[in-house]
């Protein structure tokens, strides 16, 4: 069997390897557009800094190297044209030379482009670089190496975060540009916000809401919506990806939402022995069952070998992909899986949110470290949506877990039965990921209320009256206007102070002694709301509505 | 409502403060035998180093801060003697004197107590301790501060582990006793011999298959079986733990398996209103369906919130528990869930078992460190059964994820469909645990076949043939005896060299190049086997069977 990859990294290349060790007798070549294959597309960020050191570690593999191990023909430079999908011929080009190569299998692992913005004066912009490949990432070596002194970045995801970090790290001076209100747009408006205070903590020039109009002075100048003009010495544009659908549509083959290539359950596309893999491929967002377009390396490579198993006869479907990813942002991870509570608002879907603050390790134990978790879930059956993550340490571990309980189908109420390891250096008795769980059951099962950060200033206006029962000593990082003040430990003994015919909402630093204080109230015959997340939270997204002394 | 809790750490704490929560207006006491309540029993062993500093951290929550928070009536120093489940009535002693009280809801909390073996002269020796409160703890600073340079640790369980490492910390030689044939003994013989050559290489003397059968000298000699005579300045006794259930005995309560309280779904005990939870009941081993005594902080404190909500009429019930537990060695984290091999052979469970070696992240993002995963699964339906795992870093996150998809019912065809989060300072793009569900899946499928370490010699003597595919640079790091050496890179050219009529097991470093040349064999018309962990997990665990420059 003859058998043809488009496209030699993450999917395509682990559909060659997992081909040759199915099917040793076939004829495997591999394309590949670019100087190189099987590239660490993730690490090349960390090259700007040097945090990778050396150009070396970014290829993963040579062609020689799996010639050697897989027997692979593999060919870098070679640039697949056009598709015959009736006659199984596709047209090469390489080095000016073009020819055709006749498949019995065909597999397009084309991935996914840089969106390139339609910014005036863009194509003038010789310091304006997207990245996905090596060869983007020396062409912006090199600008760097010349005497770039600032840095301008245009988008906020997870390569802008992670550009925008190496680059000052670099010692650079760094202006991330956002469009969306907040960086970080995959994640929510107040977990993203963590983010922005560790960007600016970190000397980062933020501006949010805004996007760059016009290049001028071949790049040297951006203009802002507002009228801003920021110098840049480099540029990185990081707005997002689109499926690389191109040689697809040349072949006449189906594509569906934003361009991407619309594949069966075994990855065969429209027209007969072609198939896809990889950031190109419509998938089937598993907790939404809506299709969707999700670039990350861990479906594509999955993907990738999968597609090989089809065609060597085993057994595999595409069940789709819940979407979990993690960026670092200097000291902080933020991480998340399945869906955010905006995606699911848009789809109307019945839920509640809730955040817990907790320790990555135990409290006693030198070095803890603050986590905030975010569980994204149904008001009814308590099904996971969703959950998002921000902290120094071991939000990796409980997004990972927090993953794995969703493709599992566990609700809510399994998040307190489950059983992690537990030694001081790793993690406390209750995790915060069983504490997610207690807390989602206190609402499903009304013996707690709440209301979140956004809710509060109507519930306010509305004529609740705030009660944060922190310390005296904890109100001085700041304030609620108009709150009354008493400690939870205070409550019991000074109930006489307040008032059964008010509502109350209680705050306290992370909502965990708000929460005892909500109970303590409820009990005692008082209408009382549980601030998710407290002043913690608040003075994270909302400071300019807090007092500070 | 009265309620009364015996024992105030975790179980009891936490029904405690979850009644208060639930029940404003029940009348709750709490008894505890010792100083202190909700103390951080994990945590004691890294005071003895200096890791935990201070004294007041391993102490969580004091009885005045339980007062003030949540109005508890927690007394420490009061034993409760008896329990008169007729009159519904228990006897409590402090401070010299006994007095009686009342419950409506009585709830056990004891704990499990250190099990101190029946060796000679042991009633004499005053430098032997074992380690469960803080008592305990200052019994042992006490003998540290007063001149010792040699300590001895009988049992390398968990806490024997945690032990040895702090007292050498601390600067003491410390040898190391266990009864078992290896360390560890939760763990399987493989997965342990990591842990015993991390001790060996830290300056522990690891005996093993030894127990100790005399103190003499008030303790400062013990003599082993095999006549070996140990000084010891200070030894410690970690053998295991066993129920204590003394007082429940004497309420005639039922108990089981070693003496542990039988308690039904809800916690109840055979008596009306007593309830039992933590270290002392009789759980359901979820994967067995056996009865089993699992003494870990996790499934304790969740029991005690369980009782708490039976008592206040909400619906829950005590699934039982899986077992999940870890333990750092220096710099080594050892870790398991579920059950371990031996435990399932034991059981006659139709068992598979493989192993895989892979990075806690990218391996080109700095400071990759080594992770050795092992799973036990059903070599029909897949079921996990156990996993258990060793490394410098991420072993925790792994054995994490592994518990929630056994507790998700996930089977190994599940695992590479799991999506974590990745970035090159967190993970892979094909995690450790997606490598497992690949190595397994192979296995089911029949595209592999492999032996365990233990199987080798056997084979061998049969007249298989061993086929080492690393290079020869790596042979300088030990070679299996009699083995054929051809690096897998250039096996495809020198076939010939091979016999159709023999059988061969393929060894490499870690498993991975083993298993594509066994693919090449197989496809080629060899009978071939790969050796699961290959060279490194047999250089571990049967070094002496290796050659050796």
């Amino acid at each position: 069997m003859k058998i043809i990859i488009v496209g030699g990294v993450a999917g395509g290349m682990s559909a060659a390897t997992r081909l040759r060790r199915l099917m040793e007798e076939a004829e495997i070549t591999v394309f590949e557009k670019g100087p190189y294959v099987s590239f660490a597309n993730c690490g090349l960020p960390y090259f700007v800094s040097g945090e990778i050191d050396s150009r070396e570690k970014l290829v993963v593999q040579t062609p020689e190297d799996l010639a050697n191990r897989f027997r692979l023909d593999v060919r870098p430079h070679h640039e697949v044209l056009d598709i015959d999908p009736v006659q199984h011929q596709i047209t090469v080009q390489s080095n000016g030379q073009s020819f055709t190569e006749t498949y019995d299998k065909l597999i397009l692992s084309p991935g996914a482009k840089p969106f390139t913005p339609p910014i005036k004066g863009i194509e003038e912009a010789k310091n304006a670089f997207s990245l996905r490949s090596i060869p983007d990432l020396d062409n912006i070596m090199h600008t760097l190496n010349e005497q770039a002194n600032h840095a301008v970045v245009i988008g906020a995801g997870f390569i802008g975060l992670e550009m925008a970090e190496n680059l000052k790290k670099r010692g650079l001076t760094v202006t991330l540009v956002e469009k969306a209100p907040h960086v970080l747009p995959p994640l929510d408006e107040e977990m993203a916000a963590f983010v922005k205070n560790e960007l600016i903590n970190n000397g980062i020039d933020v501006i949010t809401g805004q996007s760059a109009t016009e290049f001028r002075k071949e790049g040297r100048e951006l203009v802002l919506e507002d009228g801003t003009i920021l110098s840049s010495d480099v540029t990185i544009l990081s707005v997002g990806v689109q499926p690389e659908n191109s040689l697809a549509l040349k072949a006449d083959i189906k594509t569906g939402l934003r361009g991407g290539i619309l594949v069966d359950e075994h990855y065969q596309t429209s027209q007969p022995d072609i198939y896809a893999v990889g950031d190109a491929i419509v998938v089937r967002q598993q907790i939404t069952e809506e299709d969707a377009l999700i670039s990350l390396a861990s479906p594509a490579n999955r993907q990738g070998r999968q597609v090989a198993d089809v065609i060597a006869g085993l057994p595999r479907k595409n069940k789709g992909s819940i979407g979990t990813a993690i960026v670092r942002t200097f000291n902080l991870s933020a991480a998340s899986t399945g869906i955010s509570e905006r995606t699911a608002r848009l789809a109307e879907l019945p839920i509640e949110v809730v955040h817990v603050t907790g320790k990555d390790h135990a409290g006693y134990y030198p070095q803890a470290t603050e986590i905030v978790l975010k569980l994204i879930f149904d008001k009814y059956s308590g099904k996971i949506y969703g959950a998002q993550g921000i902290g120094e340490k071991g939000v990796d571990k409980r997004i990972d877990i927090l993953a794995t309980a969703i493709k599992g189908d566990l609700t809510v109420f399994d998040l307190p039965e489950l059983e992690f390891t537990y030694a001081p250096p790793f993690g406390s008795a209750k995790d915060p990921v069983n504490m997610l769980g207690y807390a989602a059951i206190n609402l499903l099962e009304g013996i707690s209320h709440h209301i979140q950060w956004h809710e509060l200033k109507e519930a306010l206006t509305k004529g609740k009256i705030l009660l944060d029962v922190r310390t005296p000593d904890e109100l001085k990082q700041g304030t609620f206007p108009n709150a009354i003040n008493i400690p939870v430990n205070e409550l019991r003994q000074r109930l006489n102070e307040l008032d059964r015919s008010q509502e109350y909402i209680v705050s306290c630093h992370s909502g965990l002694r708000s929460y005892i204080a909500e109970r303590i109230l409820k009990q005692s015959g008082f209408s009382a709301t549980n601030l998710d997340g407290a002043f913690m939270l608040y003075h994270t997204v909302r400071p300019e509505e807090l007092n500070y002394v």
